[in-house]
Parts: structure tokens; C-alpha cells; sequence
């Protein structure tokens, strides 16, 4: 198969380079995108005179045949043909004939290339910020569902003050909805049109770029054309939103495995999400949750990968571009297969509350409260909390806990302690008076998800 | 010294745990911002009733006190008070007496160092987008200054097509736009106040979140407290956008090196700007554009640090956060030391003017035109790419350029080659021609000069 | 399809998660080595009497049968059988009875795994080496053939001191000698058999993995269980080593894609090697070596990802460890397909003898000479250089070489200088003075070339 | 301070220049290595006759007498004199006069630096070795103490079989293993001089490469001067391995905060390793773990760092360079001390025995060794793995041990099981009968630690 730069060339390529530099076994997954933005360019050619309205349409008719074959497995993508902006072409010419080699007018696969990976980004990122919604929605219900549970409240993975259950799944919520919104900056900068900046100076033909924003929904038109073919901050900027996402689904994943341990009884997984051992008959893994927190480090990977790639290139294109695409496609995948599963799995956990609720009212978890009582009697909080520190090593000697120390055994550590002491130490009551903003009382916590309902709507 | 949660312990902390767990040999930095957070924090509580008014006033004043002492040197940090904010506590309450043991009331370390690293990083990323501002308006003096040089632009590096030396470094105003709009984004996300979240639960006590958030000049309130104490995405989103705003750095770092090459011989550096060589008497180094090169490393590194060290940590706070410090501060660090010597080096560059004019008509760069003019003759593209081809080879064969083929020469390639092609083969006209928007005609880079210029303001 | 290990489960495993959790869609490529350890496997199981002489036998043949059935492409991998494990053993069940289900005996898909993954990457770290042998015998070739070319060495990519082109090929074969070196270390490390480790604690049975361990080739045998089923040491080593050898290979491409600039003019890429513009009909671009430099992306992104995985878990086996794969997988092919194409390329490359000649002698490069003959007349190496760099200056002002200095001029600068300083001044001069062991001197090469010679074999 | 490089430049270098290239603020610490060099530098050019007896001397004299000086806290580093080579250099000319401008004869920052470098890793490797080795020999002597105590052995973090907790903590001492056989296969590559190199092209004066080497202790002689001046592969090296190292002990500092939780009460950690709580007097936080968790990030970050920095770079040195030596500390630094305080800590973990074992019975455990009575008794192992599934399914329906199970319950199940099973299902029993080779059984395990300890001596 002739290249289409083949003029000026005497030998022809090397098998070995043909593969080595082919970018379709990947980039097929583009072709939507590319005949998208090529009928897009073609409607503008024609409209503009640069190819006559007939060609136009004649192109037109021609790409959308080849999507629809596309669509319907009919086509047949190769290698020798490099990639997917030239598979296109080259079905279409065969298709049409010689008009077919008007498409590339105005245009090169410099700016083509940054076309399609922005309109695939864009639609993906839209894809990503709904599954998060839902993922959001799934733990808000949860979250509403077990708005009376107890549970420690985990600092140092030690139990610090009870908490309610509720409380700990909206902080994941919050993550979240972070997580949206740096999306939603991000996509802002996806949904710009590089088309129309060609090789890397422009045109000497009278292109309407903004015609063909218009047409492919854009939202703002590249404003410098060297910049527009080497510039893929916005795939970095979708990789790092990625990474600190999956970041986020690592830390709950790494719960939901430490929950289901023995140990803890917090929490039972859904057999349908689980597996076994292929030696021991007994064993019921966590696998989905263990999956999402190793596949953190793929997404990582890919975004130093790219950020990587693009250090200490000169300007513009460079073919170390073709290098974006692997990460991206991988990380798109990845992001959109965790949230899924996740969101899958959630609704079938059973929370152990029973358990949770006794666990919070182990280790002294309530002794802060003691040490706001002091201070509520006026003593320093410092000193308040050495106090308590006592109060606590004196009960571990003991073997006692905080409600079995008389207010004599209290007094003996601060005379101002009085008897309504008691009404702070159990955790119902901790929990009840954490009523500052975002805080863990019910109340508090109520207000939290009427916000974050709003929010996701 | 006795630590401040002894109360509880039989032993005393080894000196070896002393010296692995302190903070106080880098956190000290944050003493400013730790103290300002400490102030609205006795406000509040005094106007609260939590404490009395008078203690508040003590408090705020000791800490006053304190500031001074730092700022004037007259402050010794010591190791075995772990952090900033025991080492100034600490202070506090000697200098004020148990009053200053107040200071901490429903405040915790927790939520005490996330508000000292935001109030830090809000600061500096102010400062960091100031400074790129501040470059972006160097790059474009210098952009109207050479509005009239061409140059050869490059893709593959090889010279691709002629464009204006302007245009060229308004790809890298574009790129800063870019990094500050990112800034700008994560400012929105960093702003946020998390004092209030106390441990992780919120407290007992009656405080008021929105006063203090007013007092330090907040947008948000951070509105889930186990969320609050152990997110960390504002300091990698940062460093997510220092990683990018390097990568540019090191793009034009490498350009810089490639054009004081004798190769290129694109530049000459200012003396004050290079170094010598302590063996090669000869040598002037752009060393200041490599080491911008190799510091793009340490940024990169700074961000996985981040990311790693979040990786899989359960709810809320664990002491692995402490770990965010190192690599945010050295990163401030370095892209402000890169963005103020790169902005110091600029203005003094000799751009060797002819030389770049020179070369934009080498190469036969102005190939393109050629395929254009035959497109405007009504050849598609792909044959006018072929036709162009041959002739490129042809002119190579016979070391020959463009202008130095006859009329009858270049019909040979085809019949429907005109004389106006003399018109488009000079590199002034292929510039001149390439109006589209984003291009590199004079008209359109003046365009882009306008509306950067009133974007930086 | 009943999962190995349903007996437990009561709810059929998610559509979702099979696809989740498979792996058989990227560790199909094992099945060579999965069947190669199964075979050892039975062998020893039939030797110890666990199973019967015979069940061993038809399970090998059933083995080798599917092993067949794989290369001719008859082999059908089935997603809901999970893993390259199941696959086969299903099939083997199929094809010979519930025979198969002996095969697992005393083994479980921790240990298998860890077998395979090291079968493999003996196998491909093999390859690699022998690779990396063909690209420096290469390199030497050439190195051999281009003994009398001077070209300019550069340091911070000035030119320093006239080089050979030899000496500087010559660099990238030591390094690729280390590569090997490192290769062969972590060859040690992987060549360590994992299987007869089962689940993590070992097995009552009585197996004989010193036998299964000849069977396979294995230079030892992992002494810990625990250790050896959640161990990927070997894995990121591999990695690690492969971040290496891109990173000698991205500098490679880096000076591939200088010399072809227009501006270096030191060698013309083979046009089966280069490829065209889409746009731009005069371009020939170096994309192998862009490529290339790109990929370094990638590998150092894998690196990262597995250790990313790794980070923090727990013993023993988890399933984030079934990360691991794509990351060795995508760098396997990625490293020997960069080391296939450079080794295609290089023959082909011409290079521009005469070009590099001259610019060995511009700007200035024996100035070192000249500062070395100071030191030879008594002067301090600090005060010659001083003196050198007033000479330099001198004839840059002066728009002079060395040469066009008159022996008075010299001495205008030091009295010391003596007419024989001329015999120091040129390029020639220059290298062939360079004697010390490692220098630039046509010897001092030739000695180099000889060693390697010896280490490559 | 007039710079030793000035001879050709016509201005000054400005202070923001000054200060963004200079390495001394860091550098610093290599003064013991650089003297050390620079002294069997002399002594060679004293002994070669390139400089005097007397100069080579009085220049030794020198350097010793700036040893002492900065030994001893009386020696002033400054930046304008850039790194610690020109700041050494510069005291001994001021401490000998023009006689110090000869130390530099015959090489060049670029080969000094390296060799500083050289010396530095050399020494700081074998000092972790050495740590290494510590923590070897008292996880060891743990393992020793523990040889009787049985804990459940997990896999997905789910109890799989009972393993001794001796040889759960072999699998770190095989791990540190690993890690010291890689440091020292890298000190290979580490050990070998490239001084003599020179700027980049070796040197025309009469040096003596062996005889420094001698003086060094180095086991080798760099080969080829171009690479020995641009070749970071043994730091990266070093990186990597200490990337790997920091990976385990970021495995056993998770453990060691999983079993510190009151879930696990697997171990209680001594008070002198741990901290309390700034606002809950209760908790006593395993700070060394988490530290040791976190700081796993700065280590994989500082390995990015330097491979980043040396994507792409052209031979031969650049400045990036400099980048290395920030990374390279940091690390050497956290690997130290990481490994210092967890020795410091470990005699001192109290080990919950009895928990370890009362739960090392929990969760059927010796599912596996039913499967493996079912196997000696004719029943392939897919089809016993199935039964006991059932068992354990009907236990787990009927609150059941399987010690509670009747024979005829048993028999239910499949009727060749025989009333020995009962000698199998006790966790004691389990752990005895693991008798392979790397097992669990006491006699596997104490072979291991014979083995071990024979390694680490």
C-alpha cells in the first residue's frame, strides 16, 4: 500500500518500522470520533467553496457508510495503513475514488489527531462524571439507610471517637464530588477545537473554524496553531483527576477489605462479588475491592507515563504524542470498570451494626468528651486532657471502663467533675453532641446529606 | 520535655522516635500561617463564651509576641517538640502561663495542620500565579518586539513550515494561560476551611466554623469532618498542575539549550545567565535553561510521592500525611526559582535574527503551499501531496530550490501550475498567507497577541 | 460454568465481576509456561506416589494436547473460567475425565502464578539480553568502521573537545553492557522456583520440589512459603532494569533525532526507517527514534505501577498482586521491540563524516589543549585555564581560529607559550593526544572496541 | 568572587543565577569524599611528575588541614563559590596559594563530581547493608523466640491456613535478603573510578588511572570517558533497590499497624515507639509504622525524579545532573532511619500469643488439610476441595466447628472419610504436618532459620 507521504520517499518502509510506528491496533477505538470531525470538516469545505458542495456531500454519504460498517464489524482495520485517520481515508477513496482525497484539504493529522482524542476525552469524561454521580447516589442512600449506626471513628487506625456509619460513607461522598468537579474544570479545557490549525501554521485556505466548532459542539476554538498540535495538558489534566479518583476508591476499597476481615465483622460482601481460593474450600476474598486498590498503581503509571512522555519536548508535534493514547485509553477503561463495580457491589454489603455499635464503645473512645466536660468546668484544655489521660490509664490498669468508675474514682482525678458526667461518656451521647458543622451528630450529619442530594440531584 | 498527650504512657518516647517523627525541621516554615490560624481560633472561642474574653485577648496577644520573635530571628525551635504548632504552644503557655493551654480547646492537630497547609498553599499558589503572569508579560514584549522575524517551524524537528518567531513563543504564553487557569481551578478547592473538624468527629463545644472562616478570608467550609482531617487533593491537585506548568517550563528549557546550540545558533544568552566550564576554557553553558530541564524530575517525583503516600490509607488522618510536606514545599520552591530565573534570563536573549530568517527558507518548508496552490486549482489534496512530493524530490536530486525552477519545470509536475506560484514559494508570502485563525500570519498573531495581552491584564 | 471453588458460595458469581476479575484476556500469553509447570507438576506428583503412575501420564498427554491445540490456534479462552490456570485445567478435564482434577494437587494458584510469571520472564529476560548482545555488536560494528571520524563532543550540548565518532558510539555500548549485567543479576533473583509453596504455608503431602525444580531448570528453590506466593521482587526488578536500558535508549534516539536535524546535518536516516508528513510534502521524519524516546514513557510508568501495588499490602497473596501482569507484559514487548528497530536502523544510517569534521574544529574546542600545554610549561591548571579563556575571548572578538594566531599574539597572552603549541591546536592533534586509559585517542578507542569485543563474544 | 571559569565572559553572573545553580547548600556533605579524592588525585600527579613532589605535597597538606576545619565546625561554605569543589578548591589556594590551582590538572567537575558521588553511595551502601543485616539478625531472633506460637495465615487479608508466627516473619527476613544481595550486585557497578575522564574526552597528560583507583579501593576503572561523565546507572540503581526495600517495610509497618488495631490485638507496641493524641487522651498511635508507611512515597518519588531527569539527555554531561544528588541524599536518609527505628522498635512489640492462637483456629482454617485427607484417600483434589466447601458451608449454616462435626456428619459429606480426620483439623496438628520444604512446620521452619542465620552471620 502506497503512504500517503510517499512522493518524496525512495525506499519504501520497513516492515519492522510499519509495526513498530502503527498506531491502529489502539487507536481503532477512535473511529467514531474521526468520522465525526471529518464530516464536520467536510460540511465546512463545502460550505466555504474550498471542495465543491457535491464533493461535500459526496464525502458526507461516503464516511457515514464506513461508521456504519464500522459499527457492524464489516470493516476491516490494518496495519499497513498506520492508523486510524488513514483507514478511514483510504476506505473512503476506495470507496468514492480520487474525491475522497479532497477530505484532508485544510487539514493534518496533527490537528486531526488532537481533534479526535478531545472528542473521545470529552465524551468519556461525561461518561465518568455520571457513573461518579451514581456512585454518589448509591452511598447517599446507604448513607441515609444507616443514618442510626454507630461505628469507631478511625484515626491511626485506632479507634479515636464513635462516629456515625452514615458520617464515615459521605466523607467518600465529598471525595467524590471533588473528584466531579475537577472533572468538570478539566472538561472545560478538553472542549476546545484544535481542527483548523493544521501541520502546526495554519492555512492559506479560508477555513471557518468556528463553523466546525459549532457543528462538533465545542466550547472554544485553539487560539495558537503551534500550540494547539503539541499541547496535551488536557489528557494530563484527565490522568491526574484520575489518579487522585482511584486514589480515593484505593482508601475504600482498603476498608471494605479490613472490614471484611475476621478481625473486624464491620461489614459482609455479597457473594456475587466475591471469590474463593482455588485450595482452600473455605475462603471468601475480597477480590473486586483488592483489584481497585492494586489497579491504583496502573493509573498512576499511566499518568507519569504521559507527563514523562512529554517531558522536554521541543515544539510542535513531535510522534512521541502517539505515546498519549495507551495511557488514556487504559485509564478510561480502568476508572469506568471500578466505579461500575463498585457501585454494583455497595448495595449487597451487609453491615454488621450490631458489631460496630459494640466496637465504638470500646477503648475509651469517649474520653475527649470527658476532657470537654473539664472544660466546660473551666479547666484548661490541656490540662483537661491530661486528666483524662489519667482517667484512662487508671481504667486500663483496672480492667474498668468509664462507666464503672464511681464519681468518687472520678473525683480523685479532678474535683470539679460532676455527676452529669455520665450523660457524656456512652457513645450515643458522644455522638449526639458533636453537633458542630460537618460534624458527626445526627443532626450535623442530616444536613450533610440534604446538601450532597442537592448537589448531585 | 513532657509531651502533651503523656497522660496515658508509662514510657518515654525514645529519643531515636523523637528525632524520626519531628516536624519541626521543615514544618517550620508554616509558622506564620500557624499563628494566624491560632488567632482567629482564640477570637472565636472568646466571642463564643468557650473561653473568656480576656484569656482570648492574653492568647492572641502572646501569640503576637510570638510572631515577632520569629520574624526577628529571636525564636529557637526545638526537636523534641515534634511540630510548629507544639513548638509555638508551647511557647504560648510560657510566655502567658496555663491560659495558653486553652488555646488548643476543640481544635485538634488534625484539623490545626490541614488549615496551616492551605493557608500555605493558598498564599503561595497566589504568588505562583503571579509569577507566571509576570513571565506570560515577558514572553509577550518579547513576542511584539520580534513581530517581523520569521523563523522556521518545527514538527519531527525538522523544519516543517515557516512561522513567526512571535507565534512561536505565544504557543508558551498559551501554555501559562493554561497553567493558571488550572491554578485558579485547585485556589477554589483549596480555599476551603477545615478548622472545626477537630479530631475527626467535630466537638461538643458550641464554636462558630463560619466566624473563623470569615477572619482568614475562606470561601468554603469544609462540611464533613472525617473528609476534612484526611483529604490531601488540593496539595496533589497542586502538585498535579506544578507537574505540568514544569513540563511547559522544561519544553522551552530544552528549546532554549537546543537554539545556543552552534548548530542552531538561534540565541545567544546573556553572560549573567550561563556558566563556564572549570575545565574547557571555551565553554558558555545554558545552564540555567538545563537545570530548569533536570528539575522537572524533582516536581514529577513530588507528585507520585503524594499519590503513593495516599494510596490505600483508611479513614480519617494517619501520620503517613505527615509525609505531604517535604514534597509540597520543595516544589513551591522550585517552580518559583524556575519561573523567576527564566523570567530574569528573557528580556537579555540576542535573537539572531537573520540566522532564523535564513533557515525558515531552507528545507523547502514552503512545500505545503505548493500542495495548497494545487488544491486551489481544484487537484484533491492527496494527488496535490503526491505532485508536491515529486517535486520536493526533484528539487533535492538537482539541489535545487523552489525559485530556481522554471515555469516549465514545475509544469512537468503538472500542467496546471500557474506563474503565481512564485508568489506562494518565498517563506514572507507562506506567512503572510496563512491567515486562519490561530495561524501565523502577522494579522492573525497580532489577534493573539491582543487577547493574551488582555487576559494578563 | 461452576467455579473451582463454588462449594462455599451460595449466590452465582456477577457478570460484572467475572469481567472484573478475569485475567485470561492478558494472561493467555502464559500458557506455554503454565503447561510447561503443570507437566513437572504431574511428573513429581506421579513420582511421589500422590497420584498414581498413570493418572500422571494421561494428564501429561492431556497437557500436551491442549498445548497443541493453543499453537494451532484450535484453543478457545473463555472469560468465565478466569485465568490461564482454569482455562487449561478445565480443558484438561474435558479432554481426559476427572482425572484433571488431580492435578492440583498440592498446589494452588498462588504458587502456579508465581511459577509462570517467572518461567516467563526467564524466557524473555533471556531474549532481552540477547538483544541488547545484537544491538552492541551492531553499535561495535559501526564503531569499527568509523574509527577515523572526528566529530565535536559535547557537554551541556556545546561542543567541548573533538571526539571520535567511534568513542562516542562506543558510550552506548558500555551502557548497554551494564543493562546486560543488571539483567543477568535479576536473572538470579527470578530463577527461583516458587511452586510446592501452595497457598502460602506449604502442604502435608510429600512433594519433592527439588525435583520439579530440575524438571524446570531452576537454579534454586524459594525457602519461605509465606514469602514466596506474595513476592514480585524479581518483577519490579525486571522493571526496573528496563526503566534503565530505555532511558540508554531515549538518549540514543534523543542524539538520532539532533543529528537528523537540518541544523546538525550529521546523518540521514534510511528512508524504510523515516516516514512522511500528511500535510507537508517535503518532511522526512525520524519517528522510529521519536517513538522511542516516547516509549520511555510507558516503561518508567510500569515501573511505577507495580511498585504502586505493591506498596503496603499486607502478607500474603493478594489479589492486587494480579496487577502485575500488564505492566511486565507491555514492557517486555515494548523494550524488545525498541532494541528490534534501532538494530534495523542503525546499518542504514549515514553518516555525514565530512559535516561532523568540520564542526569538530569550530568554537574554540582545543582550547583544553591549549591550557594542557600551559600546565606542561609550569603554570598552575587554574591560571592556563584563565589564561586560555583570555585567548578565547581574544579570538572571538578577533573573529579568528587558533590557527590565525600568530606565535606573538599567543605570547602577548603568556610568555610560556613556545612555537610547538601549533601542534595542539588541531582536531587531530587533539585526539590523538588523548591517551589516558577511557580517552578519545584512536588507541585508547581501539583498546576499548577490543574489550567489548571480548565481552560481547 | 571572581569565578574560576570567568576567563571568557564579559559579565558578571547574576545573583538569582548564582543562587539557582549552586549545589552547595546540599553538596556539601560530599566534602569528606571530595577531600578524599582530591588527595589521591595529587598524590598521582605528584608521583606521574605532571606536577612537583613538593606541589603534590604541599597540596595534600592542604586538604587535610580543610578537613580538619570542617570536621570540626570552623569552616564556612559559600554559595557564590557554587558547589563543594570550588569551595574546597578555593580554601586550599587562599590556605597555599597559586600552588592550589594545580590540584585540577587533568580533570574536570564532570569527572570529580562523579567520583565524589562514587565514593559517597559506596560508603552509604554498605552502612544500609550493614542496618539491613541488624534488623536481619533481631527479626531472627524474634523468630527464634516465637518458634512455638501459631497465628492465622492470610491471603486477601482473609484467615487462610495457620501458620507460625516465626515463619511469618522470615518471609521480611528473605525479603531483606533480596534486598542485600541487590545492594551489593549494585555496588558491583558503584565501585569502579571514573576520574581520569576528564571533562569528557580523557587527557592528554601523562595520568596514572590504576594508581587512583588503588588509593580509592576501587575494584574498577570506567572504560570509556564520554560515559563515565553522563552515566547515573549505578544511582538509579541504588534508587531502585532502595525503592524495593522501602516496599517491604512499608508491608511490615502495615501489618505492624493491622495488628497494633483492637481488632487484631495481635501485638501491643512499646510506649517509647508510639504517640498519643493532641485532643483524645485515650489513643496510643503507631507514628514509627505509619511514618515508615508514608515515607514510601518519597522513596518511589526520588526514583522518578532521576529517571525523569535523564529521559532524553544527549551525551555527554549536561547540568541536569545536578539533580541527582537531592534525591540520592533524601533517600539514604529515610532508608537509614526507617531501618534504624524499626530495629529500635521490635524487641520491644509485646506479642498477643494467646490471641494469635485463639484466632489462628478461627474461620476453618484447616479447610485445606480435610481437602488433603480427601486426597490420600483416592479423591481428586478438585473434587475434595468441592466437599469440603460443603462442609464448611454446612458449619458455617450450623454455627459449627469442625471438631464439633460428627463422624457420620462428616461421612455425610463423603463417605470415604475416616475418623484420623480428626487428627488433622486441630490447628497444632495443621502447622506440624506442613513438613515441605519452606513450610510451616516447625522443623521446615527452623531449617530456615538455620539457613538464614548461616547467611547472615
Amino acid at each position: 500500500m502506497k503512504k500517503p507521504w510517499a512522493g518524496r520517499f525512495r525506499e519504501k518502509t520497513s516492515k519492522i518500522v510499519e509495526h513498530f510506528t502503527e498506531s491502529i491496533s489502539f487507536d481503532n477505538r477512535l473511529w467514531r470520533y474521526d468520522i465525526e470531525g471529518s464530516i464536520a470538516h467536510a460540511k465546512m469545505l463545502g460550505k466555504q467553496g474550498i471542495i465543491t458542495k457535491e464533493d461535500s456531500e459526496e464525502i458526507i454519504r461516503g464516511l457515514k457508510e464506513i461508521a456504519r460498517e464500522i459499527e457492524t464489524g464489516r470493516f476491516r482495520f490494518k496495519e499497513d495503513l498506520e492508523d486510524i485517520h488513514m483507514n478511514i481515508e483510504n476506505a473512503l477513496t476506495k470507496k468514492i475514488g480520487p474525491i475522497g482525497g479532497k477530505l484532508h484539504t485544510a487539514r493534518s493529522r496533527n490537528d486531526q489527531v488532537a481533534l479526535d482524542l478531545r472528542l473521545y476525552l470529552r465524551a468519556e469524561t461525561k461518561e465518568i462524571i455520571s457513573l461518579i454521580k451514581k456512585l454518589q447516589k448509591t452511598l447517599l442512600n446507604t448513607a441515609t439507610k444507616y443514618l442510626n449506626t454507630l461505628m469507631p471513628g478511625y484515626t491511626h487506625m485506632q479507634r479515636a471517637q464513635p462516629v456515625l456509619l452514615s458520617h464515615h460513607l459521605l466523607a467518600y461522598v465529598e471525595m467524590l464530588q471533588r473528584d466531579r468537579e475537577r472533572l468538570e474544570d478539566t472538561l472545560k479545557r478538553i472542549n476546545i477545537i484544535p481542527l483548523g490549525s493544521c501541520a502546526l501554521a495554519g492555512t492559506t485556505l479560508p477555513i471557518d473554524r468556528g463553523y466546525v466548532a459549532k457543528l462538533l459542539g465545542f466550547k472554544g476554538i485553539s487560539e495558537n496553531s503551534i500550540d494547539a498540535v503539541s499541547d496535551r495538558d488536557f489528557a494530563i489534566e484527565f490522568l491526574s483527576n484520575a489518579a487522585i479518583l482511584i486514589m480515593h476508591l484505593s482508601r475504600f476499597a482498603e476498608e471494605l477489605i479490613l472490614w471484611s476481615t475476621e478481625e473486624f465483622r464491620f461489614i459482609e460482601l455479597p457473594d456475587a462479588f466475591t471469590t474463593g481460593s482455588s485450595i482452600m474450600p473455605q475462603k471468601k476474598n475480597p477480590d473486586v475491592a483488592e483489584l481497585i486498590r492494586g489497579k491504583t498503581g496502573r493509573v498512576y503509571g499511566n499518568l507519569l507515563s504521559l507527563l514523562t512522555t512529554m517531558k522536554g519536548l521541543p515544539l510542535s508535534y513531535n510522534r512521541d504524542l502517539q505515546e498519549d493514547k495507551v495511557p488514556i485509553f487504559d485509564t478510561v477503561d480502568t476508572v469506568k470498570s471500578c466505579l461500575t463495580v463498585l457501585n454494583g457491589m455497595l448495595p449487597g454489603i451487609k453491615f454488621n451494626t450490631e458489631r460496630m455499635f459494640e466496637t465504638a464503645g470500646e477503648g475509651y473512645s469517649t474520653a475527649t468528651d470527658i476532657a470537654e466536660h473539664l472544660v466546660r468546668k473551666g479547666i484548661p484544655f490541656r490540662k483537661a486532657h491530661e486528666i483524662t489521660g489519667e482517667i484512662v490509664l487508671y481504667c486500663i490498669k483496672n480492667r474498668k471502663q468509664f462507666r464503672e468508675l464511681s464519681i468518687n474514682e472520678f473525683k480523685k482525678f479532678s474535683p470539679v467533675i460532676t455527676k452529669d458526667i455520665y450523660s457524656y461518656i456512652e457513645v450515643e451521647d458522644s455522638v449526639k453532641t458533636k453537633t458542630s458543622r460537618g460534624g458527626t451528630s445526627p443532626d450535623a450529619v442530616k444536613k450533610q446529606i440534604r446538601r450532597l442530594g442537592s448537589l448531585i440531584g
